[in-house]
């Protein structure tokens, strides 16, 4: 066990998070009313206004900040080295940009506004983006600002880099990496973007999914028919392609798809106690969920499937009518989104082209499929003997009173990868949301408790990365 | 064949038709610009509106015409009782209300302003409800008028009643058919609402299929779940209900619905035969449907499938996130509308039971459903031995110069079953749309040469009907 006093320079960094928390939750409401949807082309002037937000607010820190064009949304970069040139430099990563709203008449309050609600576990802010990533970004850049307003330098170098298009694809950001090696190298790298065990456990993320996601529709008739006029007659793409994702899993939830399983690894027992002595992740997904049953691969515990078996989901689905009532058509295409979470070892691009065939091998006499594709990104694993990782975990058991977990992520973080293989750098993913933040979904939130508790640990972190370097 | 020559009195109404076709033209594209949505509320007020306008309309050609309240749209009848006591009485049928206009961004003109446009048969006007089923009730309304104007009376008595739930399951019209039996007794009816076939053949439809629809709605999660966070934890609704429906057709295109079947009777061999000689119906049916292959239940030719054979459609899908881009969200509901067409002697309600119990049964743990009926009815078979459709015929020949042929409809005109269950009356099934004429899809469109050949023909059924009487 670490020793767990903070020191008295962090101390009063510390005292200042508490103090200033009402300006670090109305500077993160100011971040969150700006509607960066980045999947959307009609918000893409929201979009850069973010970024020219956040330049702004890290400007007024102190920093170093710059808004980078790229064809597609804005990267934000920012420095500090008021450290001096022999502290340890920490690259921050987070993303600006957040998830469509979707479905509107589900949110309890708009989705935009990001009001302060009162919960059983005090205040939490709900909007989109408050967990994802915006709530979670503002933990280091708040850290950043008190330890600047206490001691006037931080303990440790930095740079800052935020991406507006996690939520669409990253396209940009693997061109950017390249282009921009030499500025962004450093000597570890902190993604935040990730969750807790529980509210009261900090957590370290050491596996991630990664994912692979289509749009295929399938095209029949050269238009919508009526369904009297033509049904029996020709093919119906919406029942054919019911009929083809159905065949996507058999009855016991494993992926049809030929070659899928090919690369994928087993979890050794120890690997697999280690999850288990972690505590009743069953409870937690349901009550999170509001799920009444757990489900998908047979064989498996509920965090293996989560974390180290791969899956195919259908994300998104129309076809024919989807107004109110009763129409009697027949759709002239029928079009979903699928996207596979990839395990360690599993190659997206072979993943993608086997998902592709097996789309294309079923297709129906007189159709053909458009397929887009949304992207692909390996699985990561996440070094976890380093010095580095141990000064995070340090940090995190001076704010919290506890070690934090070891733990895997079902979801996907595209860049941490792209930073191990651009500029060789191994991420500590350390995320302070929970899993019923309902990241997402309508009425995504993220607790005022764990902001703060994330901002008091970003501070406590850079203080024990510091210390790495002078070892 | 029967005289074909047209008596005086009918030859100069025609004339009066013809010179009137610019009125008439007019007249069409009035009713076609009040946008009677039937199946959305937010159409309402609309739908109500072009009852108004047709009251006014009838009342200004001369007719007794009421506008009736009812629990959902408002039925318009008129009367003409200027033939005099001994005249046959014709009870005309037809709907004001439409379809919806979705998807609205594949209409090449605005479905609601009733363009007239040039085609490869001259003018055609195009808009939603263009030929179902308003530019086919005004055929008879535009052929009273011209009867009228010349004449100043009719040749024989007449009752018309427009519905406007036709598109949304009818919920209104059995209770009031049931109310004003007294009313709308007739000698015989005629329905404008079903197809030639082909634009110089007249055709009579002696057999409709029946429907049955619904909205089934699958539930899991409380709540949508970031795909990461969730995938392979919990079910996912869209891809449940994918393997749900994806086996409710064999690799034949036979129904998997049990019993589905039971209650069908093959087609006779001679039925078979007469219809064959119709034409070739398969290209047809991929010319007006853009489909470049026919598709369906193995072993039967397509006017059989069409005609005879019932289907199970998926007529609307929707689930997770339908817009542009990638969402990777699990969607806590995935929904299907789902249609049966059925053929003569299947129950509707036994057929409906039996395809909720086909969904029940394969509820996946966790879920439930919401399904909801949009209404049932019966296939109908029209007794084609009686001196009115003879009489009928004879009217089409006269003004096409060849006599109508007998076919089938794939669709569903429940009204005739009511006609004949409450008022007691088979209806004598004419209409001047063609196959081509994109009914419930984008670009729906009435050819003029077919509206003009309508209002004709339903001139000249007028007399012959009356000469039924006096025979």
């Amino acid at each position: 066990m670490p020793d767990l006093v903070a020191s008295e320079a962090l101390s009063s960094v510390l005292d200042a998070i508490d103090r200033d928390m009402d300006g670090s939750i109305a500077r993160l409401q100011d971040l969150l009313r700006i509607p960066s949807v980045s999947t959307d082309p009609s918000y893409a002037k929201d979009v850069h206004r973010c970024a020219e937000h956040l330049v702004a607010d890290l400007a007024s820190i102190g920093l170093d900040a710059t808004l980078h064009e790229t064809t597609g949304h804005p990267m934000v970069v920012a420095h500090d080295d008021s450290a001096g040139d022999d502290a340890p430099r920490i690259l921050y990563y987070g993303h600006y940009d957040v998830q469509p709203p979707e479905p509107l008449d589900e949110w309890i309050v708009e989705p935009f506004a990001a009001e302060v609600i009162d919960g059983p576990r005090g205040g939490r802010i709900v909007a989109r983006g408050a967990a994802d990533d915006k709530g979670q970004l503002m933990t280091f850049v708040e850290a950043i600002r008190a330890w600047r307003s206490v001691h006037g330098r931080l303990p440790v170098r930095i740079t800052i880099l935020l991406e507006g298009e996690e939520e669409c694809g990253s396209e940009s950001l693997e061109p950017f990496l390249e282009s921009h090696r030499d500025e962004l190298l450093a000597d570890t790298c902190i993604v935040c973007d990730t969750s807790m065990w529980d509210e009261n456990t900090p957590a370290i993320t050491s596996m991630l999914r990664g994912l692979v996601y289509i749009e295929a529709t399938l095209r029949g008739p050269g238009h919508d028919l009526h369904s009297g006029g033509y049904g029996g007659a020709v093919v119906n793409p919406a029942n054919a392609l019911t009929e083809i994702l159905g065949q996507l899993h058999d009855t016991d939830g494993r992926v049809q798809i030929p070659g899928f399983y090919d690369d994928v690894r087993p979890v050794s027992p120890e690997q697999v106690a280690q999850w288990n002595s972690l505590g009743d992740a069953d409870a937690l997904v349901l009550e999170s969920s509001g799920a009444s049953a757990t489900f998908g691969e047979s064989g498996y515990s509920t965090l293996e499937r989560l974390w180290a078996r791969p899956t195919c989901d259908i994300n998104g689905l129309f076809a024919g009518y989807t107004g109110e009532g009763a129409k009697t058509v027949i759709g002239a295409t029928a079009t979903a989104k699928i996207s596979c979470r990839l395990v360690a070892d599993q190659d997206p691009d072979r993943i993608e082209q086997s998902l592709r065939s097996f789309l294309e091998d079923r297709t129906p006499p007189g159709c053909s499929w458009d397929i887009v594709s949304f992207g692909a990104g390996p699985a990561i694993r996440v070094p976890t003997e380093s010095p580095w990782l141990a000064a995070a975990a340090n940090g995190l058991a001076r704010v919290f009173g506890r070690e934090p977990v070891l733990i895997g992520s079902g979801g996907s973080i595209p860049v941490v990868g792209s930073f191990q293989e651009i500029l060789g750098l191994d991420s500590i993913l350390v995320g302070f949301s929970l899993d019923d933040d309902l990241i997402h979904a309508p009425n995504e939130k993220f607790e005022i408790v764990c902001y703060h508790n994330g901002i008091r640990a970003a501070a406590a972190i850079m203080e024990a990365i510091a210390a790495v370097g002078t070892d």
